[in-house]
């Protein structure tokens, strides 16, 4: 397919989205560390980890989070999916002229109280104020740095007979974004599932769980995380239909909006690999925790299809499970 | 005076600007490196430097310049300010639905080029795609780690009698911008001044010359690095009007926008303070370099009046240049 222009699929975190990156940006900035496509960039001989992410969402307050709290939790995240400790932050806003001042600091205190949470430091930053127009609102950018607290987890080394949970409910962001857009008040339990995923994280590995791969399914949900960890570890992976847990209120929206929850955004909500033998400790330890005690295991993998997902219906039959495409919602995060 | 609504002018990097950032940001998310108001943060024991930039210019492509060769620039010359090597950047962009593709190509491309020049290397992003009119056409943040060749530089402490240059004539990137934005045809010789300043700042190191600060005039410009630099080291800065280096057309914009070259933003032009004992050999190097090959002395520290910036006129008077105000160039980077 040749692109002409620039569509909102590809922003959509799957198909297309990889493609406009794989085709543009991957092509001239060229590099090792680039090519693993992990969450966060791995550098200094391995004991850093390094990551970036621009946060766009409309509505900028909504049921459980706001573009405050998402941008710290969002890049935080991304470190602690690479196994690292968050540590120095940088923040950079673009304000649209007009912008309310009361707001603004309501958002920068949802930052404070989330860096507390990561024992993290906002160390440099950079304001842009753009005219009436030029911005919708408020867009801010997180870049962080985060110190490797356990090497190896990779999206590119998953093995046979590894399992596959989910640490939450998914689907909840993208659903609270598409009530709360349209104005939909689907019941007061409806909210975005946005947390900050260090602190489970940093329990796992204190307690001596190999993690063998971990993503927090953002963009593109859990179909895109687990189409890309299949591909890049060349295994299949199968999953339950019966397991995943979705909420009413999730269901709700997805027969409205037509999707599926597998591929709705989610910003507190992690996949992980993890060894058959591990399995039970682990869910033991994510349980324990209230960002992650609705965890399950959701499937496994097996060597059946290579490179694809594969989904056990609740009726017994088997369907592949793709990467998202098309433009599902846009400014979603 | 009570901020309630965010302002163009708050985006000037002048005094609304560091009002906006002390009020808000820098109050939320206090800590010793923030503190230190330096063009990169310090971190891992004084080896490495880390800075954000989100560019917003507009157009999009000037003369002697593009927003994707400007985004590299300015991170690198940010890390390049505290004596760092740009070693690693993440580069996240935010594109509105329907922008050309040809035109990305060529703005990825340009820094591609760019990042050559620095020895750096992209190694996570991300890409966004908002609706049409959420973003005008496409904002880049950069954000970069570099080692960290000399230690010590900083704008908090100058010293009397410390010589200040600066390493081109002034206020071209502002002039264009200006010129390009109002289609305006002064000359083909204007141009921005949009370059990679770790090449010169190497070559000082190299050279064994000790800077005491450097800061690239960006927003604000000359005027705005003088004045933090006074109050920061607590200093008087002299500068004589008849030393600075500006070129017809940029007095020509200035005259008509009633501005001061002395205000207009750079991207690739320097002020260094280094001591007297340094200062011939430090001239010789920048001279002999093309990026920097009209640096002058423009002037000298003294303790006449702490806290100020004191231009000698042509007419031999004498008045203060404050921080400028006001709403300047909006999207001027």
């Amino acid at each position: 397919m040749t692109m002409t222009n620039i569509t909102l699929a590809h922003g959509n975190g799957g198909q297309e989205n990889n493609e406009l990156i794989t085709k543009i940006f991957y092509k001239a900035f060229k590099n090792d560390i680039l090519a693993k496509s992990e969450d966060a960039a791995v550098i200094e001989n391995g004991n850093l980890a390094f990551s970036t992410d621009s946060f766009t969402v409309s509505p900028i307050e909504f049921p459980g989070s706001n573009i405050g709290k998402l941008s710290i939790c969002g890049t935080c995240n991304d470190l602690a999916m690479m196994g690292a400790s968050p540590k120095y932050l940088t923040c950079s806003v673009i304000i649209e002229e007009g912008f309310d001042v009361k707001t603004l600091k309501r958002l920068v205190s949802s930052m404070e109280e989330e860096l507390k949470i990561n024992g993290a430091v906002v160390v440099s930053g950079d304001t842009k104020v753009v005219p009436k127009g030029s911005v919708d609102k408020i867009f801010i950018n997180t870049t962080g740095i985060g110190e490797i607290k356990q090497k190896g987890i990779s999206s590119n080394n998953i093995q046979e007979d590894d399992v596959i949970l989910v640490s939450n409910s998914i689907g909840k962001h993208g659903a609270t974004i598409f009530a709360a857009r349209e104005g939909i008040d689907f019941s007061t339990n409806l909210k975005s599932d946005c947390a900050s995923l260090w602190p489970v994280v940093e329990k796992l590995i204190d307690e001596n769980i190999q993690i063998r791969a971990l993503r927090d399914a953002t963009r593109g949900g859990v179909s895109a995380v687990l189409n890309e960890w299949a591909k890049q570890s060349d295994i299949c992976i199968e999953i339950e239909e019966e397991k995943i847990p979705v909420c009413d209120e999730v269901n709700g929206v997805c027969e409205l909006l037509g999707f599926e929850a597998l591929s709705l955004a989610n910003e507190g909500t992690f996949v992980m690999a993890v060894s058959k033998e591990q399995v039970s400790k682990a869910l033991e330890i994510l349980k324990s925790m209230q960002t992650s005690k609705e965890a399950v295991v959701i499937g496994e993998v097996t060597s059946k299809h290579k490179g694809k997902v594969v989904l056990n219906t609740a009726w017994g039959t088997q369907r592949f499970i793709d990467l998202p495409t098309g433009e599902l919602l846009p400014r979603i995060c």
